[in-house]
């Protein structure tokens, strides 16, 4: 009599649902997320369709994991900053520095987020934690400027968009590697904060 | 007897192929370059298909001449910069005033380029041109630290990256408005070289 059949393994071996979806940001950075099918995902993880469908529910819940994974870290700084007992200056040049570390040490999942244009719901909703992130910092910087810690002459909501602008750049041009992270912070905050000037 | 023909006219009347550019332009910044067909545009221009290949040759043509219009603009700019007889630090800031206003008046243009990501001939000599005006722009950092313009503490290539990136998140966020280029280009050369901190 053969032996009683051990319990069923949900997916291959290693393929866990962390696997699936860092391969699933992988492919969506390189080829695009409209671009890549669950087939795609199944071949790139040497493993069949339905197995993929063990770990997750569609191509679009990958897509929601992802760019919550980006989301969360950036709010997760913004909550951390706001029990600093600083002034709203240094709380946003601490908010802008988390956020270069945030984009360095989830790269992929904050690339994902960025090109997110916005036509399902999942990517509505991504847009619009985007946009809540953003007026966090146009809230620190009017603050920063009531207290006198930064220059009059800037309209808040402008001087947000060209920071975030500048760290959401990264995406394009930077490289993570071990250490990088509090160099290029370094280098944001100076330009941002201090300017190039000499 | 009837009358000799008149030579032909190319496409329909008040379709040029400057027409044809902005409004392939303006599809391929609403729905993708490669998720727009010739087709696509024929119906968006209200001609027939054929018409539309009276003015160009092919899509990738179209992409040609967007992206060579927004790189033109910005070489143009650095050229006009070159010329200046003062400090570097100065060039530098009138190249990123200029590289604003180009984003700006060429707003589409800009935005094609900045989405390229190159797997074709004409993409791979967009990216190509894309990184020639990087390094004008990291070699001009370079020039106003010798001359004690820019501060010594920044990596030039990493300030130049930082610069164009805050210049092209504004295709993100930014919308031209009559006037509005002067004031946005205040912002940004404001932030670069100054900082935010008052």
């Amino acid at each position: 009599m053969a032996p009683p059949a051990e319990p069923r393994r949900r997916g291959r071996p290693g393929h866990d649902q962390a696997a699936v979806l860092a391969t699933a940001v992988r492919l969506f950075n390189e080829r695009g997320y409209d671009k890549t099918s669950v087939y795609d995902l199944a071949v790139a993880l040497g493993i069949t369709k339905s197995s993929v469908y063990h770990h997750v529910a569609s191509k679009e819940q990958l897509l929601q994991m992802a760019v919550d994974r980006a989301l969360d870290g950036l709010f997760e700084a913004a909550g951390e900053v706001r029990g600093l007992d600083v002034p709203a200056l240094e709380k946003l040049e601490q908010l802008i520095r988390r956020s270069v570390i945030v984009l360095s040490e989830r790269f992929e999942y904050v690339t994902v987020l960025l090109r997110v244009r916005g036509n399902t719901e999942v990517e509505q909703h991504a847009l619009a934690r985007r946009r809540e992130f953003d007026a966090l910092v146009t809230e620190l910087v009017k603050q920063a400027q009531a207290e006198g810690g930064v220059r009059p002459d800037v309209d808040p909501r402008t001087a947000a968009r060209l920071l975030l602008g500048m760290v959401n750049s990264l995406t394009e041009w930077y490289r993570p590697r071990p250490g990088g992270a509090e160099s290029i912070a370094d280098a944001v905050t100076a330009l941002a904060f201090d300017g190039l000037r000499a």
